[in-house]
């Protein structure tokens, strides 16, 4: 019997702070992004955060076509080749995961357990969706477009490709894209190889990896990830709402040193410039704050300009790091569309949309031993 | 006040199989090789484990210089672009962290807790470090060769710079690289850039990233990473004995589909072909084998060939899996120094060195509801 094989399903609301064998399975498998990687505007391969629901699937490229069909007059079948053929545009877009926060939620929704960090930017290479779907001629009554990965598992006690859909509406939008590269090259196994869709703006859960079909249904998709999963729902039975584009969020690379084990930070008396990003997928973002004294009092941080359209914005903040002591540093966004960050989390039954503001501690001045590097003598 | 910001140092004990907010930060940020990337000779960057002790550091390589100096005649310093000039040797070599199975020991030793899989295998580029220590003419009395990266943090209550030390013997091997690429591309920031070391056989604490100087000692390196941690104790206290080469281990591909949650695999009633890796830091692997009922029998697997004279080597096994039922299929590797892999973990304060065998739970023929993918229909 595997010691860490247990059957708390997703969904369970666990109320201990510590993490379950089955959350840890998870989280040794996906990873979020360190956040000093936040220094990068394009996060390199590898520290990209990852979310696989089941397992990678192997795609042999050259056998690989993806079919677009259903509710359609020209159902067809389209190569890696005659897609890259096609009109190519590449964007960066800052993608986040729905459950991103959910580990700090009480009681807390069985699942991955991310804390604040799972999130990435990426330059996506791919072609626009909408030609093709007007090449296969969209019949009247289309209701939802159906993306259907090559990923296989149970969820929910349901047998299952991953899939989930957008309106038609949604999927005509210029910026969504079928890629087949990332930051100038083939995209990883983990990332979809050799095809998936790209929707700036949106979660995570929406960019399905390794692509197999595109379906027009003339009714509203009721497969498992979309109608059941991803819905921000307080109370078990809410129809809930489903989860779609990505709130604010600000977050900062934690200055000085980290302690090993509790990644308490330390820094030497000093005057610190605190950097981050901040990313909506609403509005753009229009102001980040920053606080020393855990959210009692802020200031306002300066903006860059965004990486694109679709991806996060770098900041910076001047920090009086000058008096020792303990402090718990604070950021928090707002979008143009009114949306801030809750200095509290938002309790959801999927522990989906916790943007509440970072918080991370650090030790100004602390005195510790210190082990001078062997080229120093 | 950060939630998950705790105080429980490296080291301590716990007895909870649960994972503590600690452990978590550690596990969100590092990551483990998912299984089914077995099927890989070479690991996908991206795919291979990571294990980051501190910051990934930020490295400008148009600044950057080795410094080669101690107890050396003619202390050098080397840019990227000087030791790219040198002679350069491309080597398949199998890395894998020492705590790897830590988060399978009672009670837990508190680290980066990692449950089977935190291991990969890198065609790693550079040029091998002897003739550069030829060329610094080592003096007499030399005794270890210390090997100081650019990161820094703090562990065990000790400010350091991560830094490790190979006696001038193992420092000598034909096989221990500088290396400057991975499957053919740049270090990525994660993987060490502009330079790591790499010493084949040896567990992955060896391979000090971010390499910012080497300097030669005519006395034992004293240094926390080397004195202190990395040694296999069982008992606090304890001298210990440092932990070095690899022990045997073997992995398979879970076989199936996984449940999301509990990562329970489905197999339909079939015959199966059970593949997987085996490797050793130790000496050669000569066997791996096979069990379908929790290690009672065990049939031996046909092994390939290695991958490289440093890599893990492919196996592959028939499983009967046309009777339902559940399964808890198990493998077990030996190395022709007569190293086999034990059932049951073997502790260790720090909980390195726990090769036990791998344990995966299969449900052959389940039923559970089935969700037709959009494009059947």
């Amino acid at each position: 019997m595997d010691e860490v094989g247990g059957s708390r399903p997703a969904g369970t609301l666990i109320s201990s702070p510590d993490i379950t064998p089955e959350e840890l399975q998870l989280a040794v498998r996906n990873h979020s992004m360190p956040l000093e990687a936040l220094r990068y505007d394009i996060t390199p391969v590898g520290l990209h955060y990852l979310l696989i629901h089941f397992d990678i699937p192997m795609v042999d490229a050259s056998g690989y076509e993806l079919s677009v069909g259903g509710h359609v007059r020209n159902p067809m079948r389209l190569s890696i080749d005659e897609l890259m053929a096609r009109p190519s545009i590449t964007l960066a877009v800052t993608l986040e995961c729905a459950g991103n926060g959910r580990a700090r939620l009480h009681p807390r929704p069985m699942s991955q357990p991310w804390l604040s960090e799972a999130v990435g930017t990426a330059e996506w290479t791919g072609t626009p969706l909408a030609p093709i779907l007007e090449e296969t001629g969209v019949l009247d009554g289309a209701v939802d477009i159906v993306f259907t990965g090559l990923d296989r598992g149970v969820q929910g006690g349901v047998d299952q490709y991953y899939e989930r859909s957008l309106s038609l509406q949604d999927a005509m939008r210029d910026e969504v894209l079928l890629v087949y590269a990332i930051n100038g090259r083939p995209l990883p196994p983990q990332h979809g190889f050799p095809l998936r869709l790209i929707v700036p703006g949106w979660y995570g859960m929406t960019d399905v990896k390794w692509l197999r079909s595109i379906t027009v249904i003339d009714r509203a998709f009721a497969g498992y990830q979309q109608a059941t999963a991803y819905h921000h729902r307080t109370e078990a039975g809410d129809a809930g709402v489903p989860v779609t584009r990505m709130l604010p969020r600000a977050l900062m690379i934690p200055p000085g040193v980290p302690d090993f084990m509790s990644r308490t930070r330390f820094v030497e008396p000093s005057t610190q410039e605190v950097e981050g990003r901040a990313w909506s997928g609403r509005a753009p973002i229009v102001s980040v704050d920053f606080s020393a004294d855990g959210g009692a009092s802020w200031v306002p941080a300066t903006l860059d300009e965004p990486v694109s359209p679709y991806a996060w914005r770098g900041w910076t903040c001047h920090w009086d790091a000058t008096r020792p002591g303990e402090y718990d540093l604070c950021v928090r966004a707002a979008d143009a569309a009114g949306n801030v960050q809750p200095l509290e989390a938002r309790w959801t039954t999927e522990g989906v949309e916790n943007n509440a503001v970072q918080r991370v501690r650090v030790v100004v001045g602390a005195p510790v031993d210190r082990q001078l590097p062997a080229d120093s003598s």
